[in-house]
């Protein structure tokens, strides 16, 4: 159940619609905008009257939600959530900028990360990804250099004032892994591992989720609502394409998806073009797509030498090419009404003011 | 098998090309670009000894294909194909302009699709849609007004100046829909129809072959391919949306299958994201993504009273609705380095040029 | 709309409830059960008053059904339909008896079609089937031997008595098919190939439906609706695997949906375990868990000499292996209260007898 | 990379052969048949010299294998894995007797789950399934009793002697679940819970792993490894049902990935008809279907009063219909040349027995 104030509520007022609302056993959620307030109620709605709540003082309207989310339903809040991530930058994923975050599937060794972070914040990422533990079909791969790869992405983020998002698939690694990324993912095969999204809701780090390959878009939101009902409002979703029969692509993205996720929740959402496609020559014409739909931002592996990468290879840009990509997404970004940080000396020199 | 010649080849040995190939059974296609011609070989390639060909006279190169599908290989020939409708406008599928086909799911009556036609010509559609005869799943529904509804398209055309595109669902149909479009439609559930598509390869109007909801890219190839083997190169293929799990939408419109078709065959591609979405509301996002992905056209469904409609009501846009769209499409053609006409009063002008 | 009459109802009043019906412009449909008899309405059913027809004499209850379905749903007629074949034999779908038609994919000569239709013959199959125009992706793979292939089915028809099933692909081919064939199959591909189906519902022949790729169980019962409501409701319904993400089988057999099938029409429904495996070793299981299932039958796919078939070689028992899966399928249809003919000297004699 | 022994190989001659590969630094792994032994090696196999190992004594052929799973794969053992659940019964998966496994979703209640316990082991079930914590798509749902349910669990088998499988969904649960359940259970959203696995790997029970919703047969066999490979071979897989567009059943049964486990795996497979139905009329059909394709056990959801379940109400049996089931699985596991248990007084003696 969500409750509307009157514009420009007062504070005591506020407080009696919650004092009420929690007195019945129900938790609130209040969501401030510029004029509107919203009060969401959780628990058991159906023990509430909402004759008797539109009685209170301040009181606009009494909605009853019959979606099965509510967190992260649209009507929850007085505005879009904006996910600040908290660096020098003022990275804030679900404004008017467009962040892209970049990097490789894995961490693999020292250098290859401080190459692929200089390079990625020059040609205008915000943020910088590796995996340090890795999940993979075959208990036989590479599964990735676990706290070692974190040390190495706390020192490329040193190096570069790029903050850094990288999976967890642990909920017995959430406080390891906070303690070295500015940005959680769970990954699509974690979309329902319940007892990882309720430690992941306990902490204070924003979280990136997934879709699950097999996901309808109403379980990738009830995901997000099992972080949030946890405590953890700053969830950013990603569509990373569906298992279908098409095998052209590895997965199919579902553009569409940004759009009905837009229509749905007040949560950021961002595409993954990388794994859709599963290959290089597709990544661009998908992120040019996500960012028409509506997306947010985007998610893009690439690495210094694609060639010799240890997961995903195929799907990896090079250095080179992400920084070409970045040019050709200003214009969608401008025909979509956002901006996109551009590969300039401008970039360049917050890099090197941030690493000096 | 492909024979590259070249540069600048003689005619009289392009000649002694093509008569070694026919004499050895087999049929031969020949592609003039502007320096680079290629020479399909279609038939038993098995038979031809490859050196020998390279033997010849003016050959570059000789190469096996692979793929299933030659004639629609990107491979196959010198230069991108332009589908031309041969209208007063001029209008041509897969170069630099985006050509938007609009109109009814089907012609309901006189008025409405004239409506139509009129107010889709002033917002800048090159092409007016409408069903004569109508696929239906249930024998019980709508099928359309047949020879009359065709009658009511060729009125609107006269009337626009619009050239028209229409569905044919029967080989026994096709020599009179043809009389009366200008671009022959064949529909999801008839891509593999090979009776229907032998047939539309019999005439000489382009065709807009749509993807089945469950078919692969390439077995859309495949199904160009039939067309094309009875001697008619004029298709442009149509994206419309797949089936998934997704119940969201009504159909997962696979963006990446433009990019992929656009890397894989020489024929346009363009996406139908009305029956892709189902539902207006995501009709203008789809249609940037489809653009942005590199789309060389659109089909969207209009209905002046999109809540009487008798089929598709709920993903039709209104006519206002879809003048307001083709405003927002054209900074992204503009993205993707393309054009689109936008509603002026110089389109309207037009209209009014050709219908007086 | 279905009216219900009471039991032993009158002649004269059940002509006078359908004179009732139809002077409002609808058709009827009677289905005579032991006891009740049910009379289907088909065509604008709105305008009809249900008072006033339970009004009318010998009628005890009217239900409107909200299926999209009418003629094809179980409540529509008064028993299950027996869909016969009319050959010496007696064969009938839907009757107690598990019925076994098998045959090569596609006729390739007359020694294979005759060896083919002996063996399976003597194995206790009780009908052949054998392609004569054969639908294929490709354009350049074999189309089958075409009116040539009808006159081979005819003379191993002859020669072993066993009834005869094969594919149309065309409206135009409807009638030379049904001259030479006891049954008319749809294939997946054209299952909703409306004008194809129209035209199989106005001959005296059974038809044999077969579900599309990635149709639903209720697009199969419209489609055989189609069929149904031009007249000939002697329709056999096909489950024969779905296009799904999982490629370790050609197909996804949703030996559910038989099932389904059983608790929603009236009509016989069989399986096509060779196209749903795609592989021969999977073949026995199939059919075991389809006849577990509930199925009318099986059509499977053999060759003398699968490794030289000109189509679905991986697909196609050996006559021997044939022979011994109709051995093995006895006491799956015995657990399922079936029978079904086993490879006995008996069948043999039937053989010879028919004959000779 | 598998190396098979000859016949009766000395002991002394195994151990060289083992030392031979673990001073590789390889693991080994040896399953003894009748006659044939064979040794697994798990490890960077690249590394190994095929030849010299077919000289060491003993040794009758080396082969490497192409697939991704190992100690999973049909070829690594030399006879079907009995996975015993270790019970007064002796009940195990995998031998000639068919095993059912029976309850409800979730431990609801001591009444309720004791009255189930009596009731499945009289009908003739094997083991008693009840869920303690329960995955739910929506964080407001019921979670499951947890540990209290654990214990009623353990109650209701000192009651009725049958052994229990539960689910675990946290691999900090692991230890305590274990200490109550005789098979952990891991659910379709788990299956590529890649930390959860490993601890499953690590203890010594008995593990349920059922397919997830959209996971190729080939990743449910690497799931399997996954546990494998950390030391416990006692996996049972489960078909439970995958994703399609097909919206008549809650999900599609995969009913041919019986098949095809069993010509992939040595590790027993069993089917879960409840949830691949979603509704208590197919799971009868499902039931007979999966006996007859092959599989070796069932696990069927029952509640004593469907109506008032606290999850899957729509899809469990009645104890009287589950007590009927039983009856008609019989003749269907006689056809695939395996027995089962049935509802006789002999089964309440056995149960009474135990429980005394």
């Amino acid at each position: 159940m969500i409750i509307v104030t009157r514009p420009h509520i007062a504070d005591h007022d506020l407080d009696r619609i919650r004092e009420y609302i929690e007195s019945r056993g129900l938790r609130t959620h209040v969501s401030q905008g510029d004029e509107r307030t919203v009060v969401g109620c959780v628990g058991d709605v159906q023990s509430l009257d909402p004759d008797a709540i539109r009685a209170l003082a301040g009181v606009a309207d009494v909605l009853r939600v019959s979606k099965p989310y509510r967190l992260a339903a649209l009507e929850f809040v007085a505005r879009p959530t904006l996910v600040s991530i908290g660096d020098a930058r003022g990275t804030t994923f679900g404004g008017s900028e467009i962040v892209v975050a970049a990097g490789p599937c894995s961490v693999e060794s020292r250098e290859m990360i401080l190459e692929s972070a200089h390079a990625v914040s020059a040609a205008g990422a915000r943020m910088l990804r590796g995996g340090a533990f890795k999940p993979r079909s075959s208990p036989y791969a590479f599964q990735g250099l676990g706290a070692e790869g974190l040390e190495l992405l706390a020192e490329a983020r040193a190096a570069t004032g790029l903050p850094v998002v990288s999976e967890v698939l642990d909920p017995r690694q959430v406080e390891l892994v906070s303690e070295y990324v500015d940005m959680l993912q769970i990954g699509a095969r974690n979309m329902q591992n319940f007892a990882l999204l309720a430690e992941v809701g306990r902490v204070r780090r924003p979280v990136l989720l997934k879709r699950g390959l097999s996901a309808t878009i109403a379980e990738l939101l009830l995901a997000a609502e099992h972080i949030m009902a946890q405590g953890n409002s700053q969830v950013v979703l990603c569509e990373r394409g569906i298992r279908t029969f098409e095998t052209a692509t590895r997965n199919t993205l579902d553009v569409a998806a940004v759009a009905v996720l837009k229509r749905e929740t007040h949560l950021p959402v961002i595409v993954d073009p990388s794994h859709a496609a599963g290959r290089t020559d597709l990544v661009a014409p998908l992120a040019f797509a996500a960012i028409a739909a509506g997306a947010d931002g985007l998610i893009i592996e690439t690495h210094p030498n694609p060639a010799m990468a240890r997961s995903d290879g195929d799907q990896s840009l090079t250095l080179p090419s992400f920084t070409s990509l970045m040019k050709l997404l200003a214009p969608f970004a401008a025909a979509a009404g956002r901006t996109i940080a551009s590969p300039t000396p401008e970039n360049a020199h917050v890099v090197a003011g941030v690493a000096s």
